[in-house]
């Protein structure tokens, strides 16, 4: 059986003799930097928005139509895994994310649900045995059922949070398991709805508690999967805990948990945030934290998580740029967190919107790769902080100096020569990069 | 006495050899659908941006460095228009645009203020016979002084109104004058700082008076400017009265204005009321309301107006198409209101700026009539409303049914069929598009 | 059967013996104004918030637990009319409001699904006979259901178009059985996702054509329900036609509707379109378009429809001031367009969230009627705008004027006096006025 | 000479013969929770606002009229200091703030603006000998000169960061001289314009160095003043680093400098990082952070800092209830860093606006000291969490427990009983606490 039949008809020869466009422009073995393009952009296929979910929104039910509708419960799970297979191999995908409810439904109880994991997961492990695509990581989903309402690892109730406790060890398990290289906390009703009946820094403690139980774990199985923690500010929840990269920092220091965990960086969330999302990479970036990006894209007019497929090739730009500066993201990659939209609801248009965000990203990569070996922005800042290269400037980023002998110096100084910021030039000749880039 | 000397070298070779990029990189004689683009790109220089403000943000002061800054007064102001035709020429641009206080400083009282604004638009005119460089249009300030502290054609002081009256009276002169093909009503603080004290109805009702004396005095000194009113949607006020062009439009048909007025859109002014720049074009356009632009570009995560000068070119694209759906702008153009960074504070930044705004909507110009060459979003839309194209679709075009009838198709209807919105494809084309046109 | 039998304990007395409060302190007989509370405060109870929604979010499934919760289909309907009247009753809800299919499912076609409502109505019509409750308003849901994907009245697709065309009939003549004395366009996807597919233009002509035949069929079965439109800015949508009271009324004024209708203003709409609630209220009020309120609130620091039940007493009193200024709703009224939070999912916090949106605009009414008694607003507009009152202020009023001589005016002015604003004052003294209201 | 003479009339008895209404209706000597309201109110007088600013924003030039206004250099600044003096002690104010350019202009150069600053602190130090007014702290102006418009401690030019070195010695000096309790870091240019010409790692170790001298010379001149970060996310700049409480934090944290500061937690600055006051003010105090606050009020529905005068019962119940809970501010106090609306330009309206900001928090703190003396919020606190005080609960809070365990307690748990969040219920409460204070 096959889902995807006609996808290269219509993506490809369709899309290209209709109009002029040949789609998945990119050719994954190219060499850019040193490094092929595949090994460069490590993009996953996001299990949820692409074969669980149904395009349903708080004001509609669902419309997407798939060749698993008609199926139910186990059978859908397991049609979906071979569906899934089928559009990695099409897509020439290297790598895929889920949460345990994504791939198989929950149980009438936890034992259940647990054997309805076991066995997708078995199922899923001998796909992955001929398929070229592997788990960038998996998560367990501790925010869609209502038992979650209050929280997981937040929860004011006990009893959710050995609930919550129990499937991240599956959850560790089945990475261990499907060979996954990170493990992702995304704290979806980690947060409060008001602050009124919250309180805050039990509930903190409480997270903190539950994380070093997850390291321990971890060691326990021997588990080298890369914890991820991913910032989002708010929606659910009024506010999240993890709001931001900083903020998640803040709190991985705090309990001294920084050194076992790295963040995953979406775009639409560092929006969400009042962020761009190259600053939220370049936040996470200086701090040792930048472990893996959800690559994606929001409406900045509208206030709430629209996941789109990546299409803007400036943020595709600088976020490539920070990857690089970072040195790749090691066991990360470029999870599509990202849906199609609600009214894109046929089969074809996971294809595009795959393509559309393959493109996008190696169009950046090959932008900031050129940035990079014209030493574009180097330059730029090298010009920019020259002051403090040398006399007093040193003395400064050494830390041999003091407030006595600034004060003299200032004293004593002509007056003061500033350099033009030249964001406009800039910005223009970023331009030009993108048009020349072809 | 030149102002600009070195700015060829500095923005043109220098830029060039340093970083193998030349700029206006735009040709204005080549010519894209139909015409050259000098006569799609009627672009202005912003007199007040450029030469008159200095710098200066609600928490510091001014940082311009500028040849004119050690005059002051009527020597200052002189000063400004000699710099000034000497930028519109190494610009090579078709026009400009003032405040009446940005070219001549007010005076003790209005009389004095009138003279200074006779000797400075004497000095225009006469540099005007020379110049290849037109009025877009002039406008009066009425916001900056703290006589306008509580509006001005919307004050409820009715001295407020009649120093109003005074300075469009004499703004329309001033227009007739220099040949402005339009004359615009922004009204800065014609809005309201509170409802708590304010008679929104009075204020309105006193603003539309105040319109119809414009319109009668514009008839009576045969002046054919153009009226433009520019929406905002707050800052300085709370809430402008013009909040977006709906708004605009909604005020201007309650009093019977519509006739006598278009828009003026602005990019950042339409961010910072929710909308995209191209929604605020497209509801000018399909009201026959678009009459000019003010091209510059806002930041979506900042929340107030940061006119930065436009070199996103999504949006120039964007705003293109609906130009060109429009038939051009007419006696409108793309006046660059738009100001360099406070950290870009030397004279070639004004140079690089304007030529990354010009460049960049070259290009959205070049894209633009592509796509309207290519048929791109034509084609989509035929296909996606071909069903109000025969039968049923047809009556209800032409108001030929009712819902008797529209009921009766629907309850004898077979399942409905949709077609897909295609937005991923039709952004991944969009991107080609651009990467292609150069 | 009863389903809310415990509540008045855990209500009343309950709350009251623990907290020392007891809940539900107006009293609908008292008079204010010299009318009844009750006359003042039409309440409305929100038919889908209160029995149909599951309290479901984009992040989670439902947690709303139901007495009806083990019944589906028919019987799930019939059993919510009888929970819905017997809460009705204790709460003593003048009125309540519903969408076609919050009342009764949708059957497998157009046929059956008329048939599922017609067999609902007769039992509601039923109730009401002996119920003092009253149908508000109805409305007929198009954003749901997946066809509605590319919106109704605006789809894209003729068979949407005629389909909802076919609800609305239907909904008039429900509206009609059961004396509604309103009928109210919500046009949930009555806009645009994306601008790059969409024919603006066209679709707003459609929805006009689709009012015309609205109006006509009211004519033609003579109902008296006044047509209400309510607007919203976004979401689900990114663009709502119909996005702020400004842009609706605009739009009824251009396609010569605005005779036809009124406005329906929702305080979260208002402040998602960056808008206070008093201001779209005086919007509405001022061109004669207030015509009916959904009372509920939003978290200004959020980016969707909260739809929170109200309890900001400042916005309570603003909002009833306006209300109060407009000679009250006339056919309209207080329609608790809220949701108990997701937490929130027992049955008595129903109870609890109607007294609390009741005791709030109580409040509310009480604190307006004093400050109109007081003349507390009018005082201050009359001190505020007094010079237009005399000389040439009234004749800028009458329209008895012109820019000759109000330029004479200004240039002979003496220098300008002005009144400060005092809003630091009057905050204060609305604060006294809400200190002291009880 | 007195500038305030007749603020009493206007103020009290003008205000209470017209309107009904006593101001400063707040005792500083009435005690509430077993202190006397002044004790716990420490309000202080802001400077900049109150004396210096003129009322200008970025379309408008100044309003205010002040005696002072025709004076200027030097002479005014005495006069500032006599009026100031003069309305400390109408207001009854116990504390003051400033930056050094509030109160002494800029010389022509560094030692010309610290001998001014030296004559100005002689006279400030004078008046203090007489009067009850204190100083709660004092910072250095490094953002207003054009000189810091590339940031401060965070500038590209090494002598900017060696000015500003000089001039935070100058004012821990002036500081120590006064008596002040706090010193305040507000890192007005300390952030980015933009990402694209910063190294932002390479600002914020410069920060850290910078912060290190400043601690270095405290302890040299035996100063005690408490050291105060203030978090503020934008504006000036794009990205502030002192984000939020959390960023602000973590930069301490990450720099070992979280010993040697506290934070001084602005309302408005709150609102515009997207958290509400009370969420700031929390996560400050769960850290034991907690230091000061600057007690104004934002507009939710502007992108700007509006600095307005607190008047909004709500936001200060819940503020005071925090600094009830951190057991006061310690050595920190509430700052009026508001200012009159730029049309609330007379001298009365400075009286006007403190003494709504002073009776708003006194009606807060009443409520708050309600609230806890009934144990409203704990009783609240008590019950929910009430499952983490016994069995697995009580060992997940001592860190006695593990996955293994807590897997074993979820998969053989009964379904779990979820309680009800009761917002709807609280925020009714709250109502009648606030509406029964009087």
């Amino acid at each position: 059986m096959s889902f995807f039949t006609k996808f290269p008809d219509i993506a490809y020869e369709g899309a290209s003799s209709n109009n002029n466009f040949a789609f998945k422009q990119y050719n994954p073995s190219e060499i850019i930097a040193g490094k092929t393009m595949k090994e460069h952009l490590r993009f996953a296929v996001a299990y949820w928005h692409t074969f669980t979910e149904d395009g349903s929104d708080p004001f509609g039910s669902g419309t997407m139509q798939r060749p698993w509708d008609h199926l139910s419960g186990m059978d859908q799970a397991k049609a979906r895994v071979e569906a899934a297979f089928e559009l990695f191999e099409k897509l020439d995908a290297p790598y895929f994310c889920f949460h345990d409810i994504d791939i198989a439904p929950e149980g009438d109880n936890l034992h259940e649900t647990f054997k309805n994991l076991d066995t997708i997961v078995a199922m899923i492990k001998d796909y992955m045995k001929t398929s070229d695509t592997k788990l960038l990581w998996n998560t367990a989903n501790m925010f869609t059922h209502p038992r979650f309402m209050h929280g997981a690892a937040t929860s004011n109730e006990v009893d959710i949070y050995a609930h919550a406790a129990a499937k991240v060890k599956k959850g560790l398990e089945i990475g261990k398991e499907l060979g996954a290289e990170n493990y992702v906390f995304w704290g979806g009703r980690e947060g409060y709805e008001s602050l009124l009946n919250t309180d805050m820094k039990f509930e903190l403690d409480n997270l903190a508690r539950f994380y070093e139980m997850a390291i321990s774990y971890k060691k326990d199985i021997e588990s080298d999967a890369q914890f991820l923690i991913e910032p989002k500010p708010k929606e659910p929840t009024k506010h999240q805990y993890d709001f931001d990269a900083a903020t998640s920092y803040s709190f991985l220091q705090n309990y001294g948990l920084d050194k076992d965990f790295k963040l995953n960086i979406e775009a639409n969330h560092a929006t969400l945030a009042g962020h761009t999302f190259e600053h939220e990479l370049r936040t996470a970036r200086i701090h040792g934290m930048l472990g893996s990006v959800d690559a994606n894209q929001g409406d900045l007019l509208l206030g709430w998580d629209t996941d789109e497929f990546p299409s803007d090739l400036y943020s595709a730009v600088l976020s490539m740029y920070e990857i690089l500066e970072n040195g790749g993201l090691g066991k990360g990659g470029l999870n599509f967190d990202a849906k199609v939209r609600r009214s894109s609801y046929q089969l074809e248009d996971l294809l595009h919107a795959h393509i559309t965000g393959m493109d996008t990203f190696a169009t950046g990569l090959k932008v900031a790769a050129q940035l990079r070996e014209d030493d574009f922005f180097k330059n730029i800042l090298n010009e920019r902080y020259k002051s403090f290269s040398s006399d007093i400037g040193k003395k400064i980023v050494h830390g041999q100096t003091d407030f006595y002998e600034l004060e003299q110096y200032a004293l004593n100084n002509a007056p003061i020569e500033h350099q033009s910021g030249r964001l406009e030039l800039i910005k223009a000749k970023i331009n030009q990069y993108l048009l020349n880039i072809n």
